[in-house]
C-alpha cells in the first residue's frame, strides 16, 4: 500500500473512533451533569466541546477493542481520559501557569469564565475523569476495571501529569540538561497517552504480555507525539495549530527543538515512531490501525 | 455514664485512630513520594502535615473496622480522604477563591509556595487521593474496593465538593434563600464526611442496610459539623480555631448563622446530631464510638 493510501485508511479509522466518541460525549450529558451547578456545567462543557484531536480517547478505544473489550464498554474510560486532558489544559492556561488566552482556536476557559471558575472546572473535570469510568463501566469485570483505574490514576498524580507540569513551570535550573526536556515530556504528556492505551487494554484482558506491549507502544508514541508537538510549535501557524505558536520560545520554555535543534528533534521523533511500531507489532498485524497510526502521527501538521 | 466521662472515652478513642493515622501518614512517605518532583513533594507535605483534626480519616477507619475490614487495610483510603480534604483547603485559600493567608494556624500553601505551585499541589493531592487507595489497598476484595472508590469519587466531583465550592463562591443571587446555605454545606462539606463513613464501611461489607445506615449517619453528622463550624467562626478566637475567625461575615458569605441566627443554628445542630445518632444506633450499640461521637462533636469548641 502506498503512503497516501495508508494515511487515508488510518485517517478514516481514527475518524470512526472519534465519531463514536463524540456521539457518546453528547449522549452522556445526563450522566455527566446530574446534580452539577449550572455555571460549573457550562464552564466544563465549554472546554470539553472545544474540539481537540481526541487522541487519548481514540487510543483508549482502539486498544480496548483489540484486548477483547466490547467497544461501548470502553467509552466511559475513554471519556475519562479526555476529561482529564481537558482539566490539565484549563489549569495550564491559567494566569499563574502559562497565561494563555487562546486554546484550540477559541478563548481559553479563564478568559471566558474567570479564574475562579476555571480553577474549579479543572478540579471538577479532574475528579470526574476518575469518577465517571469508576461509576459507569457496569459491564467490565471488577478486577479489570480496577486495574484500568490503577493505570489511569497513577498517570495523572504527582508522579505523572501534575509532576510534569511542576517541572515545566520551573525550567530555569536545568535549562542545559538534555534529559530534563525528556523527563518533562514523559511525565506531562507521555504518561497519559501511555495510560490511555494500557488502561484501555486492561479493560479487556489481564494478559501481562499484551499489556506490556501496549505500555511500550504508549511510551514511545507519547514521546513521539510530544517531540512533534514541539516541532509544530516552531514550524506551524496559529490557524493550523489552533493555539498561539512560538509560545514556547517566547516563554523561554525548553523543548526538544530548543535543546536538540530541529533536525535532531525530527530524527528523534522518527526513532520513537519506529520503537512504538515495533512494540505493538509483537501483538498486532502490520496493517492494523495501531501500528499504522504511528507513521500517520509522524506526518501530521497540526 | 456522666457526660464528662463519655467525652473522655470518645476523645481517647478518637486519639487512638488519629495516632494510627498519623503513624501511617509518616510511614507512607516512600509510597506517596516515589517519582514526585522535590518542590511538589515539599508543597504537598507542608499542607498534609499542617495539623487538622483528621476527622475524615478517623470516621473512615472507625466505620471500616465496624464493617469487618481489618483496620490497617483501610489506611490507604483514610489517607485518600485526608489528601482530598487537604487539596480542597489549598485551592479554597487561593487568591482567586477565599484569598486566605492563614490556615490551621500557619501561612496557607500559596503564601509559602506561590500560587502556581499551590494550584499544582492541590491538583496532585486530588489525583493522588484516588490513586493512593486504588493502588495500595491490596488486601481488599476488588468489588468492595471498587464500591468504596465509587462512593469516594462521587463525593468530590462537580456534583459534590467541587460543585459546593462553586456555589460558595457565588452566593449573591441566593443570599436570602435559606435552602441555599444548606445546599452549599451539603455539597461542600457533607458529601465528603458522608463518603468517609460510607466508603470506609464499603471496604468491609456489601450489606446494603449497614451501608445505608452509615450513609444517613454521615449525612447528618456532616450537616451538624458544618453548622457548628459556622457557629465557631462567629464565637471562637483565632487561637482556638487555627484560622482567621469572622472571615465568613467579612466576606459576606452566607452561613447557617447569617441565615438563621445563632440560636436557631444551635438548635439545628442539635437536631442533626440526634438524627445522626439515631441512624447509627440501628446497627451499633449505644456505647460505641460512632454514636457517642455525635454528641462529642456537638460540644466541641474548635
Amino acid at each position: 500500500m502506498r503512503k497516501t493510501e495508508a494515511d487515508l485508511k488510518v485517517k478514516k479509522e481514527f475518524q470512526r473512533y472519534r465519531d463514536i466518541f463524540e456521539d457518546y460525549l453528547e449522549a452522556s450529558a445526563g450522566l455527566r451533569n446530574s446534580g452539577v451547578p449550572e455555571k460549573l456545567r457550562e464552564s466544563m462543557d465549554y472546554s470539553l466541546f472545544a474540539g481537540g484531536k481526541r487522541l487519548r480517547p481514540v487510543l483508549c478505544l482502539a486498544a480496548a477493542e483489540r484486548s477483547g473489550c466490547v467497544l461501548k464498554d470502553a467509552l466511559p474510560l475513554a471519556l475519562g481520559f479526555e476529561m482529564l486532558h481537558t482539566a490539565t489544559l484549563i489549569h495550564d492556561d491559567l494566569p499563574c501557569m502559562d497565561n494563555d488566552d487562546m486554546r484550540r482556536g477559541k478563548p481559553s476557559n479563564h478568559a471566558v469564565f474567570g479564574e475562579t471558575l476555571a480553577v474549579l472546572a479543572g478540579d471538577a473535570l479532574l475528579a470526574l475523569s476518575l469518577e465517571f469510568p469508576l461509576c459507569h463501566s457496569k459491564n467490565v469485570e471488577p478486577h479489570k476495571l480496577l486495574r484500568a483505574m490503577q493505570i489511569f490514576s497513577s498517570a495523572i498524580g504527582p508522579a505523572g501529569v501534575c509532576g510534569g507540569q511542576v517541572l515545566d513551570m520551573d525550567t530555569a535550573p536545568a535549562a542545559n540538561d538534555p534529559d530534563y526536556v525528556r523527563k518533562i515530556a514523559a511525565l506531562k504528556t507521555g504518561t497519559l497517552i501511555r495510560a490511555a492505551v494500557t488502561g484501555g487494554a486492561a479493560l479487556g484482558t489481564d494478559d501481562e504480555n499484551f499489556l506490556s506491549c501496549c505500555y511500550e507502544y504508549g511510551t514511545h508514541i507519547g514521546s513521539a507525539f510530544q517531540i512533534i508537538d514541539d516541532i509544530l510549535d516552531v514550524s506551524s501557524t496559529a490557524e493550523e495549530l489552533g493555539k498561539t505558536p512560538g509560545k514556547d520560545a517566547e516563554q523561554g520554555k525548553i523543548t526538544h527543538v530548543s535543546v536538540y535543534g530541529m533536525e535532531k528533534a525530527a530524527k528523534m521523533a522518527e526513532v520513537e515512531t519506529m520503537l512504538a511500531k515495533n512494540s505493538i507489532l509483537k501483538i498486532l498485524p502490520e496493517d492494523d490501525f495501531l501500528p499504522q497510526f504511528t507513521e500517520y502521527l509522524l506526518r501530521r501538521t497540526h
